[in-house]
């Protein structure tokens, strides 16, 4: 059985270097590739993700999956050598209902796909990106149709996202945060307490602005040998192992907040990756659990650190050093505000905690519609501008500003916005549990310190990477099945108190 | 026949994806790769340089290569078909007789390698080195013995780099160049004819050379919609395909030739494979014919353009706008003068267009010593100061201005530094075809325009890639084969009308 194992792991090591390879090719993709590249590229990652695809489900991976059967089978144990096995059989499995030109084709697909929005979205014209669109959704109902489903065929594509999830228990956890989000924000909006955010709106030099990013993801414990920071347009993280954990960042000359906790969110995610047990490495247990998991990391760091007060008393003098014209005379408490002020807004990525998970649920239920087929691709445009005028109360004036703000479709990312607000949810379950074990966290992050914190979350979550599933892996380390009644909890303490009011 | 070719473009356009992707992850590892990422960059390029191998030498290859055989074997078939076959044969056949463990474990000693090479070198300490490159002469003996040699084992390593050119003309060619250059030098040496390089040596912002850079290369043809430019310690090109051609530039804040005449150098290599038919994407033949007569092209466009008088005619104007203080009063003699100074040094990428050879014949006597095995790598930096004293007159102080300077032996580029002064004795030849052709070229370059140059080389040598080995290549483009003699006339016209002096 040994020599089983090891044939595994010689196995698995390549489809790891490919997977690695071709992560790298899309982040050279997003940051530095010549335009003219496009095509030549999408040639190269269809290839990797072809050659990736006949490594890991060739019939020898099922024999020797067969031969670890016993140790797989054997639920007392616990091992890392029990998890592998079980990991890569049932993604072995899923894996082998793809056929081979599927993958390949989608590959290529993605990497046009993704270069066609880029122009749409710079030009802000959805009839250039339509038709990559329509082609994206129908890879993922194709994929859909091949993994197989119970109840909804979007349970299939959430699956690929959030091992486990289904669609009707994201419904119960959406409703479940509208009925609690819709009475807040309408209390705000009609409380007259008006938050001024204007010290954000200035100009702010890029320099400092990195500068203080850099600082501040260090002191997290975001390790810059092992990870680097690069501009694109829209920010995300990826590695090629544990020891190379990339982040970017856009920068706003007049607007802090984007690079600021786009940053903060984006080192999460990194810190992460970076914490993942290194004996895992060239493994599939080597990454995070699943994205909802990844992205309860990412808004840990980014809002229950990053907007909170402790940071701020520690933090804040170094801000104000780096811009003096700008913020020297700027209170504390103000500038607290202005970071926490709840405003519907337009575009995603820079939307308040409060109103995020509204733009997050537009997302759910238009790809669900699309994947049932009660929504056209060609009329998302106008059923995004009518159901965010709806939910609410702003109407984009571009598609720029509406369907096209977002890369993941393009990147055939459908089935992925849903794990954006479990992540949230989670987040706060974890920073109590961690607070719970360590009272004094607060206090450290008050003097810039993260150990105890960074601490908890590596020995909880980061080093088991996919060892656990994420439903056993949530209970393990909160001791509670995902719930988002904490989250709910958490947001009507700390908006109520900015704004004075109580639903 | 039709399947067989299609059968043949298949796979070769997967082999292909996989060198690329593998370039791509090296040009990554030089460019922005953080140090923690090193042990698991070597883990993917040896999976990918792995399974390009065995792609590549399957014997289907070889099945569809005995179909095609019909048309490789008939040598009056000058078509681009024919062409590709008989390339990818030889290619096939030289390949097979490397095992795939060695290319796989050379390919991770090569990354290794170079990684030890640059702290090496920035610690200027050779002993660190010292192990990693003896593993790569001993992998280069290695490959010598798989490749298979008539003569010389040099020759099987040189015919990587330079298909058909052996050891004992290199040795005629450089034999004759070294009995131009010595007495040429000696007599520039003594003729107290004083060049003053000192306007060469003053502060230069940065971000003006690198726009100077960037509007001389445009202006050549240089296409940056294809192309890119990024900083390393050792400037180079590499693509991913003839549409994504980048270049790496260094640049010193107190020395203006290095950026300068560096770009143009990596520029003219670019513009090579830019220029190569885009029918030959995605196969062997997609690429320059040798790396002599890649070096060929950087070098008449580093050299024959950028260090003449037309050139600097055309352009001496702007640089002085960017530079004032330092080149405002400025003779554009004195700079002509200072750009082209005789003087023996001891880093070769800064050398004069006459030593420069001389480094060249150090390289490639100790690497032959090597291979003999009358020199061991333990006395390479000894040797190196010993011959450098007897051959230039200047002996290094430390190992990082001597047998540490180049990156090449660190990557297994054993074989390959002859290639630079074949590369210049061509491109001689290549300018002086061109000019009989379009005998106002010279005066088109005093107007900045380039058309007709870059239009000649396009026509007798980018387009044709690969398809004709180098020997024959050179017949068809110059009529002639390859032949120090006019390279030797230029060196002796240009500078001893500089120096007024005649041998």
């Amino acid at each position: 059985m040994a020599d089983a194992l090891t044939g595994l792991r010689e196995r698995l090591s390549a489809v790891m270097d490919l997977n690695y390879a071709a992560s790298l090719l899309s982040w050279d993709q997003r940051t530095y590739m010549p335009p003219g590249g496009t095509t030549a590229r999408a040639h190269q990652l269809a290839t990797l993700r072809r050659l990736s695809h006949e490594h890991f489900t060739d019939v020898e991976v099922g024999r020797l999956l067969d031969a670890l059967a016993p140790i797989a089978d054997d639920h007392a144990n616990d091992s890392d050598e029990a998890a592998l096995i079980r990991r890569t059989r049932r993604d072995y499995e899923q894996a082998r209902k793809l056929p081979l030109e599927f993958v390949t084709e989608w590959a290529r697909a993605r990497a046009l796909s993704n270069q066609a929005w880029e122009e749409a979205r710079r030009r802000s014209d959805f009839a250039l990106f339509q038709p990559y669109l329509e082609q994206q959704f129908d890879f993922a109902k194709r994929q859909a149709e091949y993994l197989g489903y119970d109840e909804h065929p979007y349970d299939a594509l959430l699956d690929q996202y959030e091992p486990g999830m289904k669609t009707a228990e994201v419904r119960t956890i959406f409703d479940e945060l509208k009925a609690g989000t819709i009475p807040l924000l309408k209390a705000i909006l009609s409380s007259g307490g008006v938050v001024d955010d204007g010290v954000l709106h200035q100009t702010f030099d890029e320099a400092k602005q990195e500068q203080f990013g850099v600082e501040v993801t260090q002191a997290f414990g975001y390790d810059w040998q092992r990870g680097r920071q690069d501009r694109t347009v829209h920010p995300f993280c990826t590695n090629f192992g544990r020891d190379d954990v990339r982040i970017t960042t856009r920068f706003y000359p007049d607007f802090l907040s984007a690079a600021l906790f786009g940053t903060m969110h984006e080192a999460g995610h990194a810190m992460y990756e970076q914490g993942v047990d290194p004996a895992f490495s060239r493994t599939l247990l080597s990454r995070g659990a699943s994205l909802g998991v990844h992205e309860s990391q990412s808004r840990l760091w980014e809002n229950l650190v990053g907007r909170s007060r402790p940071f701020w008393q520690a933090n804040f003098t170094r801000l104000q050093e780096l811009f003096p014209q700008q913020l020297g005379s700027v209170d504390i408490e103000d500038f607290y505000r202005a970071i926490n002020k709840v405003q519907p807004s337009l575009i995603r990525v820079e939307a308040d905690e409060l109103t995020y998970n509204l733009h997050i649920m537009l997302r759910f239920e238009l790809e669900v519609d699309v994947i049932e087929g009660t929504v056209e691709v060609a009329d998302l445009p106008e059923e995004w501008h009518s159901r965010m005028e709806a939910m609410l109360g702003v109407t984009p004036t571009s598609d720029a500003q509406g369907v096209l703000q977002d890369t993941h479709w393009s990147s055939g990312g459908i089935g992925y916005f849903p794990t954006y607000t479990l992540g949230n949810v989670l987040s706060v379950q974890l920073w109590e549990r961690a607070i719970a074990t360590h009272p004094t966290i607060p206090d450290e992050i008050a003097r810039n310190e993260y150990g105890k914190l960074l601490g908890w979350l590596r020995e909880h979550v980061h080093r088991y990477g996919r060892k656990y599933e994420p439903r056993e892996l949530i209970r393990r380390a909160t001791g509670a099945p995902l719930n988002p009644q904490p989250y709910m909890s958490y947001l009507h303490r700390k908006f109520g108190e900015i704004y004075g009011v109580s639903v």
